[in-house]
């Protein structure tokens, strides 16, 4: 288990970079164009979830920064979760799913969404394969994508939508075209801003690619998470205030008593679009966030103007986002679906 | 108030013609780009909704033939309506809105759902201007296209969805390029279909550019209805079976007694991807709806052979839908707009 603490690795390479123009992929289930096509259709369509209540979409909406901007979101069934829904761009970046890194991978972090109760609360794997059997655009493109006659399949579904989500990737940031040797990209309060983020400590953790630390292949292997305990210090008036306190984290999953308010540490690219912030999604507005993670984190007060340039840092961090043709979904020629 | 056995033209013009190329636009909201662009924002957009659960797409899905296949779908607040929700497609060929006919414009009926508690649940008008007079890209373009600095409204934004939504049309559909002379375009089964479907008087509603009786401009002003008794023929066994009379139609919204079980003459087109059917959604498949439909409107029992042709007839009837590319939202910058 690696935390800011421990891992050796922060500056041994490039601490920032710019995206990279390909998505990290997985030996284990390679793209292809028609598998990323029959994912985006899954990626927005509602029959994935039990009622046809939510897709994929729902929350995690790739119009609106990739989330649903809501403290959590509520699944097929009515159900709310516990934790925030994140943005899906560039999660091709990371080397574990969930706030508490539970998921090796983002198939799996799939699977486990799908037969969620407060997700799409499918019954189980049997209750999907039959679903998308009966609608005859799907089975044809699962068999034509995954080899039939059984091309329907939970781990199939799980494999085509991951593949759609890996080519989400929100390139050009004005803090990319920084990187990449335009200073005129950010501002001078940005500029001051990345300074400032840096020297309080922001970077321990909010580092490489994707501001999260090591990415699959260099430094971590996919599986193994980059991890640190929020609140580090305890005892804020904003334990209380935001509830930080009440979510025991990687603790819930392993058990390991040091693991308590252990999380992932999460991505900062889109973060000025995708409020409310934390796994609890308690606090609503950016500023807000950078005082509670400078206090919770680090034990500093910063001043007003400290978390002024650091906003402005952090707004250099949206990215371009590719626009998506809508796909239309193969119909239930004839039937609903629903019971 | 006119209804099938009362209307007057249903022959005096052809009795049924292909989609147009342009939609029906009311004088009093006319198109423009920005304004349309606006309105497919907001149509896709959940911050609409009070809690931001849903978005108009999410019931009105416009990737699933413009419904979400559920018989009666769940709002912002997670109460579920007690209609189910018509596809969008088409809609600026009808009239009035909603089962009823309540709405004599697509904009009441907007503005309706946009304050209905079981759909967006905005408490009121002013509620949403303030949400979206905070989002400074929506600010923008309210301002823009209805005149600063108060754009932002809640009749405006009815404007702009509704200028949006009357886009969505569905032509050349294999029956609308039979009805152009491409006698290929239909097989054989399901002209006959067609035949039987005039024969057996399903056409006595069901006629015209969108099968569903006149249009705004032609034989019928805008807000005048075209209406059914459903049941017309009460006492099937289908009566109980599926609930068909628990809902008094019109009569809830005039008390006029003649109007108990009067509904709106709903299109077919796309009726093939748009189960489950009738205003309740009671009914999963086409072909019961048929039968359904036959028993309690003509007190005719349709043979298997009938009820097939006539399936065929009503597959043809869906059209091609044009490839939506999905709106990027304006951003609510640096925080969330939920309560």
């Amino acid at each position: 288990m690696l935390t800011a603490n421990t891992v050796p690795v922060a500056y041994a390479f490039d601490a920032f970079k710019p995206l990279p123009l390909t998505p990290i992929i997985p030996t284990d289930n390679p793209q292809s164009a028609p598998k990323v096509d029959l994912g985006k259709q899954l990626f927005f369509d509602p029959r994935l979830s039990v009622t046809g209540a939510v897709s994929c979409n729902t929350c995690h909406n790739l119009m609106a920064g990739g989330d649903d901007g809501r403290a959590v979101s509520v699944g097929a069934v009515g159900k709310a979760g516990t934790r925030s829904a994140p943005t899906l761009w560039n999660v091709s970046y990371e080397t574990v799913y969930f706030w508490d890194g539970r998921a090796r991978s983002l198939e799996a972090a799939i699977r486990e969404h799908l037969l969620d109760q407060t997700v799409m609360a499918m019954p189980d794997a049997a209750s999907l394969t039959e679903r998308f059997n009966h609608i005859a655009g799907y089975k044809r493109e699962f068999d034509y994508v995954f080899g039939g006659p059984s091309g329907v399949s939970l781990d199939n579904t799980a494999k085509a939508l991951a593949a759609y989500i890996r080519t989400l990737s929100t390139r050009n940031s004005p803090f990319d075209r920084y990187l990449q040797g335009d200073k005129e990209a950010i501002s001078d309060t940005a500029e001051k801003g990345f300074q400032t983020f840096i020297t309080a400590g922001c970077a321990a953790c909010h580092f490489y690619v994707n501001m999260a630390g090591p990415v699959p292949g260099l430094a971590f292997k996919m599986g193994e998470g980059f991890y640190e305990l929020f609140p580090n210090w305890l005892g804020s008036k904003y334990d209380e205030q935001y509830h930080l306190t009440d979510d025991l984290g990687r603790y819930y999953y392993d058990k390991n008593p040091q693991h308590k308010h252990l999380f992932r540490v999460p991505t900062l690219r889109n973060i000025a679009v995708t409020a409310p912030y934390f796994h609890n999604g308690s606090v609503k507005t950016l500023d807000e966030a950078v005082r509670v993670m400078a206090r919770t984190q680090f034990q500093k007060n910063l001043t007003d103007r400290q978390v002024e340039d650091i906003v402005a840092f952090l707004k250099t961090l949206t990215g371009e986002f590719p626009p998506q043709l809508m796909p239309q979904l193969p119909p239930s020629t004839g039937q609903s679906v629903y019971k």
